[in-house]
């Protein structure tokens, strides 16, 4: 990570041996709270930036799309989702498109560093601005812990918005944490979390199905889409499920939703789906 | 583009105020030829990368995704295709994938720039195993002028696999260039031009399409799939028709293809063909 002369925030990435760059006019805030370094940029083609531990978290320009498909599709899979949990989250990007969906009666989003919540409501509050939705519940703890104490059966979508899986967000790649999911969920249960890149991180991603499989999902799939800011620029989320597979979703009521996307369609969903040739084939890339 | 001292390859993209960069070991080429500057780099994660102008063309690791899409979709798309036309293509990644349709009888292969060629042969040489096949012909050649010249119906796919629209690529993306391309193609022609990112550049995508209908191609759409070198990691092939719409392929063909592919493969060629919401609402992302 670096600002140089010219102007250019940098995150670097060394496992895939690549870098990218956005022009940046100033950085506007800088802090360390209790669990990170958190900064935001106001870059020249791309909005706000927010940057954490070095990493690039999203920017106002393409976070649609990780938001869309970190929702969307795991909604339109569950038959009925009305109670949803989100596991980070804090830019509140996911929420909002959580509580589009009008069947929704409740979302708790746990949230470990409250500070990131507060920074976005300043620095992307469009984003924020579904948060005084009485259905939503703003909750700041640890996310690992909290899945562990709530009642079996009491979810319909886990959604598991994170950093990546170093640091204090490594727990939730592994199979304690997805154990607790499963049991919180109801038997119709869907998870869905941010799973890295199809191109830089094949082996973490099959790790992840593998132990979501192993504590008792029955499907776990990499639905793929874009984004532009993120390493490899291609990027996934996967989906589990405790009772159907991850194909069979609502598509007739994805097509006719009541919310406006940028990003998501029926279309998308299924196309999301597909996977490359050499996700199905195995070997690295 | 740059080589600093840290030995990053950077290639900078003003439009979107992005930068991408690759970690380099040594630049192993330098010339200038008729026509441009051609650099080979050797990277440290993405084998060697080739980049001509300043601009990233290809590397070893991701070409896959360019190639496998520049030519199998629009294959697939054609009832018949005996017959191939590329125009650029100089590396000769997609002639190769071209090569792979036992139904094609013949790839006349117009590249301007013969040394882009006879580097590829050195540096990319996977990509070049098959320039001897005897069904392929090697012109260097002005490949506007060329296709202006060809007998009219002569043609079952054009493929148009050019660097951008800028300097000697311009007049592949404009209106007189499609009308010789529409000419020299038969009653069910299909072409296919790389048409840059949909997050960077949805003018030029639409002015293309545009462009394309205006000509008499009946059907016109951008085909979507990553691609992490070039900007914003996002890419289009737009596939544009004569007879048929460009949803109709031969999905059964696609999916008992005789040969592999890494990214290819019947759900992908779905998938590639859904438009994201913000492509059918208009207006800029």
């Amino acid at each position: 990570m670096s600002l140089d002369a010219e102007r250019w925030f940098t995150e670097t990435c060394e496992e895939g041996g690549s870098a990218f760059s956005l022009r940046v006019e100033e950085r506007v805030h800088a802090e360390r709270s209790e669990y990170q370094q958190i900064e935001i940029y106001r870059t020249k083609k791309f909005g706000h930036l927010m940057v954490i531990d070095g990493f690039v978290m999203l920017s106002s320009r393409d976070n649609f799309l990780y938001h869309e498909m970190m929702s969307h599709p795991a909604l339109f899979t569950h038959p009925d989702p009305r109670r949803v949990v989100i596991v980070g989250g804090g830019d509140c990007g996911t929420l909002r498109e959580v509580l589009r969906h009008p069947e929704v009666e409740s979302v708790v989003q746990v949230e470990i560093d409250e500070r990131v919540t507060r920074v976005s409501e300043q620095y992307f509050p469009e984003l924020c601005e579904a948060n005084d939705d009485p259905r939503a519940q703003l909750v700041f703890d640890d996310g690992i812990r909290w899945m562990g104490e709530i009642p079996a059966g009491s979810v319909d979508v886990v959604i598991v918005d994170s950093t990546d899986p170093i640091g204090p967000a490594e727990g939730l790649f592994q199979a304690p944490f997805y154990r607790d999911c499963h049991r919180a969920l109801g038997e119709k249960g869907v998870l869905v979390q941010q799973t890295e890149s199809p191109l830089f991180n094949i082996s973490l991603i099959r790790s992840v199905h593998e132990a979501l499989r192993e504590v008792g999902f029955c499907d776990a799939r990499a639905l793929h889409y874009p984004q532009c800011v993120y390493p490899s620029g291609w990027w996934t989320a996967t989906v589990a499920t405790k009772a159907a597979g991850v194909n069979s979703f609502r598509s007739a009521a994805a097509a006719d939703r009541s919310f406006a996307t940028r990003y998501y369609n029926a279309d998308i969903h299924l196309a999301a789906l597909a996977q490359p040739q050499f996700m199905i084939d195995g070997g690295e890339v």
